[in-house]
């Protein structure tokens, strides 16, 4: 997966994609991230990248002739690659998405600053645009970031013993189970029995009742989606009854 | 608003946090950052900070001890400060979200890693828990990234006249109108003629168009939230004809 980042602060990167996973991944060539300083591609002595915005009004917007000359030279070298936006009217970056998006050889993305990109660079380059949330951040560097992350994980191989995505969140659709680590006794708080059982499958129904438990509660919205089990039905009944008698 | 950040990765923030908005907030001290390294309260020679979960699966778990001990000495320095654990099953980040997390005093963001912390940690020190969406990083900080900068952002005093929040996405409810900037023509697209026009109220009256415009598109759910005035009402019905009419 070859990853492409167009962004008027490459700086931002240098902590991120050094660390963990993201490292890992790049050493494995599982990865390759490319940093493309949009600012390069100013054709006038202060490279300028932004300009006033037409109709007026405050904060600048992103100058379209550099953003145009980045894009095209990188897509000349990577003519498969995606281009992404990234900003709040894109569609929302989910588990699903995220999976969608491993199987893309390559993606392209454009970190917006100021007030945002002009908006001849949407409707010319634009083949896919990324929102992570209804909030706003000072330009698409963070989202990008979030990007590769949850993309890189979910390529085969990404992921170390240590960093396990099969009982993740949404990976089946629910909330992840509660983890406890040693001691079996920290503050007062004792880990679950059935947890220290050593009966398999003990642990395996004790999670998947925590994890409907934890969906229940927190995202009902998500249960509504996924098909539930036989035993489901049965450990989601059994979790009605104990909250109705107040556990 | 103090931001204290516990991770084991402090690295990571070397970059996002030296540029451009939260760097400036930083010189004007508006916001102070202080990052924590959480193994640097691990008690053993080897500065453990995860373990292997109890019921056993894939993954390593987040010791609670060294965890505890960092939140401890960072809510004794600061007392006023809100514990916000980074997890996906945390509550939603919005603009709404972001703009009452400016109320607070300072947050101590924990970040997650692995398979996550020990429940416990949850239990007794968290008293607010943070999502992005969705979908799964590899640990909380890109996460407290987003945090930090949509909320420093909001603070008064932290944009400058190059980044206007006052139009922003979801500051009115609506997403953003769209952007030009100079050339008036590029690659055979045309600035909307209402933008050159140099009449304040057409290019008012265009702005506002086109933010209905493109949330109604792509975001209709945000449009039943918002309260429409009489003049929104009128757009959204012109709007609807030029659909209808093919524009």
């Amino acid at each position: 997966m070859i990853f492409d980042i167009l962004t008027l602060f490459p700086g931002m990167f240098s902590g991120p994609f050094d660390e963990s996973i993201i490292k890992r991944a790049k050493e494995k060539q599982l990865i390759d991230i490319s940093l493309h300083n949009i600012r390069d591609w100013a054709v006038d002595r202060h490279q300028t990248a932004d300009d006033a915005p037409y109709g007026g009004g405050a904060g600048m917007v992103m100058k379209p002739e550099p953003l145009a000359a980045c894009i095209e030279s990188v897509k000349a070298l990577h003519p498969e690659s995606t281009v992404v936006l990234t900003s709040p009217q894109g569609r929302r970056l989910t588990h699903r998405v995220a999976t969608e998006l491993t199987q893309k050889p390559g993606l392209i993305i454009v970190c917006g600053r100021y007030e945002g990109i002009d908006e001849r660079i949407r409707s010319i380059y634009a083949e896919d645009d990324i929102s992570l949330g209804d909030f706003v951040l000072s330009g698409g560097e963070i989202a990008a970031m979030a990007i590769v992350d949850s993309v890189t994980r979910l390529i085969p191989g990404a992921l170390g013993s240590s960093d396990s995505a099969e009982s993740d969140s949404f990976g089946d659709g629910l909330l992840e189970y509660p983890h406890y680590t040693r001691p079996p006794e920290f503050k007062g708080l004792s880990v679950p029995p059935s947890l220290l059982s050593g009966n398999h499958e003990f642990i395996r129904k004790w999670r998947r009742k925590e994890s409907l438990r934890k969906t229940r509660t927190l995202r009902p919205d998500l249960l509504s989606k996924v098909t539930l089990t036989r035993e489901d039905r049965k450990l989601l009944a059994e979790i009605e009854q104990e909250e109705a008698h107040g556990r």
